[in-house]
């Protein structure tokens, strides 16, 4: 399978509100390098880095002030004297979701935000921007028909970034970016799955009206699990959407042989929706033991996992999401990636 | 005048996230020692310390589950492992405002907040406790007749706490509560005056679909200006409430010569609105030298601000809220309470 990637990644790396106290993120730059390194070791495929898109096709995804806000953020962050990563303070809860968007930048920070893990330093902008052409390139690969499928090793991840916040180490959504330049490129109806462990918030928000993009996600019941808020089965889409999104919270615990009949319900939804081209956001946080989630994948699972999914029989894009373990995670990865070519 | 206070402050000391890392709140004990220590020293008058008042007055103006979630938040964090003060890390915005309650304290946290500057530790709910018996007690001088006026010397202090949600080192509304105490006694129509610095969203919040309590508030422009997404002068109330809300957003470098007229203003609007007793949730950050705001008022001007708070000749109650250059704090509240007791 052919690899995108960008050493601009390693640009990016910050600093999260966690247990009561900064952290250095989980989310870091040796994810990526560990998972770049088995998949050059499990001789994979062709390795690529990405080509350069023009601005238009981020902003298909997300609105404009916010693409701006992400560009310039930074900058106007230190104007004010301040140092550390760019952190949120406060946040547009209730009422306060109505308001016009603030003139100052400690109130932008949480208006185009969902929660105090998405740090923002000036290595963030050109690693999100040099993410989010991965996915692009690895689309263009797909829709072109030069490739059945490619692995788009992003990161920053996306899927908790929305039409304008982000939150959860995602700043720009390189899944809901590729969809969207998927049907750009004419495809006509797309579906994304999202098997990381935490809900795909932000995809879900992108698509939550619109019926050319199916969504689904397999993740930890929003009671329990980060993000809390979004994710709940009863979320079924809205307007022209309605119907075109569909959640599976599933229990702490949850292991194989529960996870993979849920997928398969997934799967019959995205083919009943007649998508052509699929877009996988792929999270290896399901696994058994990864530092901040609870299902209890194991490696070797993996590869079942890549099977299924290539039941479908679509054109795929995987787009790399989340997955905490370094030393584990490239191994599952290429499980996935391995059980989706050999099926 | 006759102050009420309580010793029990000082149990609450706390962590804010602020320039993108976690310091020690502006808002600490020593703030309230000086300021009982000026009352003292100005001879003010009477001293008392708070009477514990029942449960049911904190749960008229909040939740009955966000009251619970104060009391055993901290407990219920450390049970998780976490020794830091609890922070919340994700807030439900835009969709996620309608999600259900999260049962897992990491998501509670930011389900009952609207900030990451309302630190939750071990000595939090005693003293956010006393800070609400405190306004309780002083509200009960008054509404009694006994008193013409008093000052609830309360810390922590209150206004930016919601029907639901903590922030801005606010948890139990103190002013809201002690007015909807004088409703619950029989005062039919009440008023809030806000002279914070800061927009007291959460006093509007509370009342915001009532027509029986005004809230009238001068404040930093939300569009530069904590808390960034209420305090526009188009929330003027909803329902039955429409129209008994008045929000004065000012401009950075508003001195005492803009301040006045502005205020006459308010005053008039909570005449008109026939109220018959008045709570004023009293900051001094609109001090020239306050450190995190930006208004232009001097040691003088709070001596005029308290004879004109006067002139509605209402029964009043003065619930402390910021103010944070601790030299000064003392100084300017003793003279907006001896302006008042003058006029
Ligand atoms: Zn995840
Ligand atoms: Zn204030």
């Amino acid at each position: 399978m052919l690899t995108l990637h960008s050493p601009r990644h390693a640009l990016h790396h910050g600093t999260e509100l966690k247990d009561g106290t900064i952290k250095p993120s989980f989310e870091h730059p040796q994810r990526a390098d560990t998972i770049l390194a088995q998949v050059r070791a499990a001789g994979l495929g062709e390795l690529r880095t990405e080509q350069p898109h023009d601005r238009a096709a981020l902003v298909a995804a997300h609105s404009e002030r916010y693409v701006q806000f992400l560009e310039t953020a930074w900058a106007r962050w230190t104007a004010t004297g301040r140092q550390h990563d760019a952190l949120p303070l406060v946040w547009p809860v209730r009422e306060g979701g109505q308001a016009p968007e603030p003139e100052h930048i400690d109130g932008q920070l949480g208006f185009y935000a969902m929660d105090a893990g998405a740090p923002i330093n000036g290595g963030t902008w050109p690693a999100v921007q040099a993410s989010a052409h991965v996915a692009l390139t690895a689309l263009d690969a797909v829709a072109s028909g030069e490739q059945r499928a490619a692995f788009a090793l992003c990161r920053p991840p996306g899927h908790h970034a929305g039409p304008e916040y982000a939150g959860g180490y995602c700043y720009l959504n390189n899944a809901a970016i590729a969809a969207q330049h998927a049907r750009t490129l004419g495809v006509g109806r797309v579906a994304v799955l999202d098997v990381d462990f935490h809900h795909g918030n932000g995809t879900q928000a992108i698509f939550y009206r619109r019926p050319d993009v199916f969504f689904a996600s397999l993740h930890g019941d929003p009671l329990r699990s980060y993000p809390y808020f979004w994710g709940h089965a009863d979320e079924t889409g809205a307007g022209e959407g309605l119907g075109a999104n569909a959640n599976y919270p599933l229990p702490h615990g949850t292991d194989w042989a529960a996870y993979s009949p849920v997928l398969t319900q997934a799967l019959a939804r995205i083919r009943a929706h007649g998508a052509e081209l699929l877009v996988v956001s792929l999270g290896v946080d399901t696994f058994e033991h990864d530092p901040i989630s609870h299902f209890r994948l194991r490696t070797a699972d993996y590869l079942r996992l890549g099977q299924q999914i290539a039941s479908a029989g679509l054109p795929t894009v995987f787009v790399m999401e989340g997955g905490y373990l370094v030393d584990d995670i490239g191994r599952n990865v290429v499980n996935v990636l391995r059980g989706f070519e050999d099926a």
